[in-house]
């Protein structure tokens, strides 16, 4: 692996960047992106070699596609003409059946790995890139038999030097399921910070309060708008499940409360202990 | 500060004897707990010299209490009687207002200051405590006008030594803020938790997806349900005050998604954002 692009300098196209980089020490790393600026700081931190534009990717041995989800269903088709029969395209989309299906009857679909990196963090943007973000995470990969054998193994190879594990699914099933253990949680957060931040406007000293629970809690309403406003969009349907259930949950929980069944309460906590095991599962 | 109980040898109760043995070499720290099995732990971690009951409390020079608010109740007139003129005792009740009413006519009203120290982790028993636990912490104090002033001196001086920033707030103050920075906090991620464990029952890889996201979020459900549901029964009303807000948004939220008005959607996690001027303000 020589030239590699990335597609989207930020946390997630930076941080491949920098395992890329301590992988293959002797590669030529190429950053496009929208933004003149990321690509300057990008340049500025080691990340990238030199910058290019999507014409350039005739030279590409590997391109990296980090950019919002609605962007990705946009270009990968034109990303995908640009490339040579021996490129290698992954995205890092946290959907995949709307982007898997805008190339779906692309010429060069075998060309193209979809898979879904499970790590981040709550920020964004080049100076956000770290290494090692991906060591010990989850890589979900959807539609493998659509991708050339030997794209899935070089695929594979770097997957397995960055410490990544594999889980191969359905693009419906990935959707389906990242709505719950992902999705849900943003929205839920984001709104445990709106609920507080309407409180505040009247009770100043209301965060002087907040202890590391509240931290942790609201912890991802400090993510990327411009990232998830598409990402809901396009996994609207799973999502709005996940929605009417969590509200659900809390409407009945609100309900034992006044209704003083406090006993009702403690039960449901007690079985939501649970998530205790199930957590020691993913550390 | 010679004679120190702690009622209540668990997470809260346990890290401030670490720091009160740090503080004063010289103390004799005693347990008491209604679980022989914590008093026993407690003594094997170091974290107590001896156990002792309600009845050697009139020996204490400080008295401090962390139990679950209900049993605060219950118990804090009977700890008062118990005491001597000189001895401070101290509460660390996640609610205030129930309990002040609970001593408010107590002939040692004033050997009694209500605190609410805002430190803790999802874990509880006496291996979960620490030392220096409450250091940079905020420690909210109620109604110090009730106590008498050499007390308020003794306990300032112990907060102090422990690194805690004092606030003070009435207690009916207290309960409405700690309803939205804490107590919500708590109900949003165990709900959180049940909507994935009830998905999973049919699905058992789901959690294979989860990263750090999920885990941040959910963390608090974790917590204990015996010592979180005398406190959503002590704070109900503030509590229903607070779901009601939290659901509402996440209604609007969900409906801006069933109208496919992502303008708004990302408006509302744009202005949320805020929450990361907010959160430095914590850190």
């Amino acid at each position: 692996m020589k030239n590699i692009y990335i597609i989207g300098v930020g946390l997630i196209g930076g941080s491949f960047a920098l395992d890329i980089r301590q992988l293959y020490p002797n590669a030529n790393i190429f950053g496009i992106d929208h933004s003149e600026l990321n690509l300057t700081k990008a340049s500025a931190l080691g990340i990238i070699n030199d910058v290019a534009t999507v014409n350039d990717l005739s030279h590409a041995d590997l391109v990296v596609v980090a950019i919002p989800v609605n962007v990705i269903v946009e270009q990968l088709p034109i990303i995908l003409s640009n490339i040579s029969d021996n490129t290698l395209v992954i995205d890092a989309g946290s959907t995949k059946e709307a982007i898997c299906q805008a190339v779906k009857n692309h010429p060069r679909r075998r060309n193209f790995l979809a898979t879904h990196p499970i790590a981040g963090t709550e920020f964004s943007g080049p100076s956000s890139a770290i290494h090692s973000l991906y060591k010990g995470q989850t890589n979900i990969i959807c539609q493998v038999e659509e991708t050339a054998f030997k794209l899935q193994e070089k695929a594979l190879k770097l997957f397995d030097g960055m410490g990544m594990r594999i889980r191969y699914m359905k693009p419906k099933a990935h959707d389906q399921h990242i709505a719950y253990v992902s999705h849900l949680s943003h929205i839920s957060s984001f709104m445990l910070g709106k609920t507080v931040i309407e409180k505040e406007k009247n009770e100043r000293d209301i965060f002087d309060m907040a202890g590391s629970g509240f931290e942790s809690t609201v912890r991802l309403a400090k993510s990327s708008p411009e990232m998830w406003t598409p990402i809901f969009r396009q996994n609207k349907i799973n999502i709005l499940k996940t929605l009417e259930e969590y509200i659900a949950n809390l409407s009945q929980f609100k309900h034992h409360i006044e209704n003083d069944d406090f006993d009702s309460i403690y039960q449901e906590m007690k079985s939501t202990n649970h998530i205790k095991e199930i957590l020691k599962g993913i550390a």
